[in-house]
């Protein structure tokens, strides 16, 4: 956890949902799509293989655990599990329930749409929904 | 291992290098990136959070071995990692050593263009590059 600092972009575009053991867990705020973001809390990652071994097994569990949360609350017809960070480099994991009639179906989200935020009210209302799950 | 089928698009756009504890990896048939796909070779998985525990730390071990590879072989400046699953639903997962010249930066290569097949000589050459180092 170190030198362990939130990327500006990241934290602007998104709300801190939790923190898990590795993850920080943020929503992204994109009222398109349900978009969970997982950010290892290490200091200068950028690829999942920087990770060491026993972080990389925490990843993938609490990629399992965010995943299902998603899939439990809004019944995608598919997740879609991305680490890009061609834009931002630290590493991060993109986690979103994907519907057959979203935005961007059956294309990406990456890149596809500017970020339509959420209502102030409905960011509150899935905010605690999301934590509710999450704990 | 029971019922595992290779999808027949997963199987008509790639080569398969090698098979690992898991996963079957196969080279994407798209001479714009450097791009290896894992296929766990279990039935009926769509999700990485449809796998068994063991299965998902064997995953991103996996994961882990194939991005090296690629960092090593071809000196990215990122690899991109993705699960999405939209259009062929068998689980797979993408590993793409990306350029910051390459023909879909900085956006993902997911629906982004029509694949350029290798020629014959240079994906024979290509394959026996990555087998040597995937093993």
């Amino acid at each position: 956890m170190s030198n362990f600092i939130l990327n500006d972009t990241l934290a602007a575009d998104t709300v801190e949902l939790t923190r898990w053991p590795l993850c920080r867990v943020l929503l992204m705020n994109d009222s398109r799509y349900p978009w969970i973001i997982l950010v290892p809390a290490r200091a200068d990652m950028k690829e999942i293989h920087d990770l060491a071994p026993a972080d990389q097994t925490l990843l993938i569990s609490e990629l399992d655990r965010a995943s299902r949360v998603l899939a439990d609350l809004f019944t995608p017809n598919k997740i879609n599990v991305g680490a890009l960070g061609n834009i931002v480099s630290q590493l991060h994991i993109h986690v979103v329930a994907r519907h057959a009639d979203d935005d961007a179906w059956p294309g990406p989200v990456w890149g596809a749409h500017t970020p339509i935020p959420y209502e102030q009210t409905e960011l509150k209302n899935l905010t605690e929904q999301l934590q509710n799950a999450l704990q």
